[in-house]
């Protein structure tokens, strides 16, 4: 199979141009019958019919294919091409570096529901400690039959499970008006990965609760011993001791050794670096749950403990920052989650929220896990803003931002799950359309 | 939260070992009465016991907590933490490098059923090629009725689907007796990935099929050309044209910027660096489907195009090279696949073969992806043979190698999916029952 192409120049003008109206006439068979569907490309002849003319084509044979290409050994651990140099982590420049410092999933790069490790969000507030998994401990105490102090190996002792589950901020974005041009400005404290672990209800029983147990406080082994309570009924339900994620041991950030993973409540809850977990009758009322993680209401009152992420999603492609190349066919595409199970529906508006239309789920559909949706779209060339909305199997609707600020009133700062709409203009620039 | 223990040294000592006899007595119950479930521990005090009569335990602040952490930033893409750094591909040191260059997932210390991207295994023929996407084409021709050129651009805007599955080598292990000391050595061409990309039955649509089309002969833009000739069923069934894998681009080792995605497929077919697709109506009998990847059987026949990677399962732990600490309570875990579909049950035994103990499935159990498995043991510290055998959902039962050897003969080489046993000895070290 070395022969070359019996494709010729003028051939591949003309045909890209017939193939894509002829998938235009087809389309809507092809996409199970959407009735948006329609062509792939448009008004435009797509890049590679110009070069054609230039010849610049296969089979001319390109230069990676004339000398052997990186050896085997070079990456023992491997690392994105470089051509892929700009997808990074979205690092917030302007925080105190040892108090708010967040770095951002780059979700509006990312396909599918996983993230890989080297994205995954971080979080923290008093850096990442570089902890020795060998001198490690978790000390479970306080209204315990049997006080326990486990090494890492006598963790990995229990028997395991393994789930996918999404992990968001509970700042994401933080309450007030909405800011950041892109998906991973306004959400990107967002990742999802396959975690392992122990189930928490296990460890627990092995030490013994005491009827006076009502909530458990959770301290992490940074510098600033982040500490939650929680409540002692997410403890026996599905709440885990997790050491893995993605097939491999935890990333530092999300924190090796050991992290608590609490599947659908706020991110600073699932407690990393996990090196205490004192049994309690009462909340510790600590300092991230006093000065921070709970929100002023319109009636002066302190909204606390508001442990579920409720559903929400987003719209990842196209987003802000992107570009329409032309009119004709697009896949719209986004993520949908909520704390408190599966995600049932998304519905899309392309029309700035006055029709919707049903989004088609990727499967698996998990619990607490990302859920990947789609839409094709045929774009006119006219200016458009487009929006998604999650529905969960509770019923719960994802609300739009008019409606949260009706209810939280102007001081609140987390939680919020509005609706982020996109404006998409006449050039196809795409832009944050709260902004 | 700050306050000190209430649990003193003594304290510790006495309670790691009463926990770990109530853990023994009331096993069976945590695990979902498994029949071999036991106590973690055994007649050894577990490590952290003996620590604590020398105070060297929390509530002693670790140095890590006295001090500031990583700041953010200093890792915009992230690695795993240094105390990891032996976790890495096992690169084959004495294959000649350009011709049969391979680096294996080190499964052995993996969970879960996604690979990280760093860990995925890697076979080539001719090195890794520096893809610049910008420049990449994808040329589609022969029996269709509009001969078609892509840029990656083009690809990214037809519909797109993401999807877990496993990808497989096919030798692995290479056959006759089987070598290898870890899980690694001896099955490590195998991974799991989330993979999004374009249907190829709809690119195909978009060029229009002849009748007469019967494969499409797929050629990789790397130093080899690998080439190989797909029957037009799979094209037309569940094959796709990927360029993410676990939600980033795919990486170099893997095929960036596209490959051929063939669920269930041997690895060699699904071309990676793909830039040609030729739709013919014979196979091309390329080198990859003549000199290598076809099999001598004892009737002086070559077995060929051998597409499916059937039904198989390895325990990856505790195997090869790993050490049982202690006897008591041990959970065995590992993975299952088949080319055929999903996972329907695995067999576990713990006595060289004679019997044998249905495990538990980890959910999600997906078409064509690893599934894990676990099972409870309670290990009495005297010699044993676990082994493990996946059945999949067309009935289809693994077989031991004996098995194949007599349908097969001696000078196979490829599709060894023999059950795989490890050995314990009395002190705990797991070796290859077969060496």
């Amino acid at each position: 199979m070395t022969e070359t192409t019996d494709l010729d120049d003028e051939l591949a003008l003309d045909l890209a141009l017939t193939s894509r109206r002829r998938f235009l006439r087809e389309g809507g068979a092809l996409m199970g019958g959407a009735v948006l569907a329609g062509g792939l490309g448009g008004s435009e002849a797509p890049a590679a019919t110009a070069e054609a003319k230039a010849g610049n084509l296969p089979p001319d044979i390109p230069q990676w294919m004339k000398a052997p290409g990186d050896p085997m050994g070079s990456q023992l651990y491997g690392t994105p091409s470089p051509f892929e140099k700009g997808v990074v982590k979205n690092i917030s420049k302007n925080l105190p570096q040892y108090i708010s410092a967040a770095g951002r999933t780059p979700l509006q790069d990312l396909d599918g529901i996983i993230t890989p490790n080297g994205l995954f969000y971080e979080r923290h507030h008093g850096g990442v400690p570089a902890i020795d998994p060998a001198q490690h401990r978790l000390m479970l105490h306080g209204l315990v039959d049997r006080p326990l102090i486990f090494s890492m190996d006598d963790i990995r002792r229990f028997p395991s499970q393994s789930r996918i589950h999404f992990l968001e901020c509970s700042g994401n974005p933080v309450y007030t008006k909405p800011y950041g041009k892109t998906a991973s400005d306004l959400v990107g404290l967002l990742s999802c990965a396959e975690w392992t672990g122990v189930s928490l209800k296990l460890v627990l029983q092995e030490a013994g609760l005491q009827a006076s147990a009502k909530w458990i406080v959770a301290e992490g082994a940074d510098a600033a011993a982040l500490t939650r309570s929680i409540p002692i009924e997410k403890c026996l339900d599905d709440a885990m001791l997790v050491y893995s994620q993605n097939g491999e041991r935890l990333r530092p950030q999300q924190g090796y050794p050991l992290r608590l993973l609490l599947p659908g409540f706020e991110g600073n809850m699932n407690v990393k670096w996990l090196r205490r977990l004192k049994v309690v009758a009462e909340p510790a009322y600590s300092r991230e749950e006093t000065s921070k993680y709970t929100d002023l209401m319109p009636d002066g009152t302190a909204r606390e403990f508001t442990f579920y992420m409720e559903a929400k999603s987003i719209i990842t492609r196209p987003s802000g920052g992107q570009k329409l190349a032309a009119n004709g066919f697009h896949e719209i595409s986004g993520i949908a989650w909520s704390g408190h199970g599966k995600i049932g529906r998304v519905d899309v508006s392309v029309d700035g929220g006055k029709s919707w239309q049903q989004a088609q789920l990727q499967e698996p559909v998990l619990t607490r896990a990302l859920t990947r949706f789609r839409l094709p779209w045929q774009w006119d060339g006219q200016p458009a803003v487009i929006q998604s909305r999650a529905v969960d199997e509770t019923g719960y609707v994802q609300p739009t931002f008019a409606e949260l600020l009706a209810v939280r009133g102007e001081n609140s700062v987390y939680h919020n799950n509005a609706i982020q709409p996109w404006r998409i203009d006449a050039q196809g620039q795409v832009t944050n359309a709260n902004a």
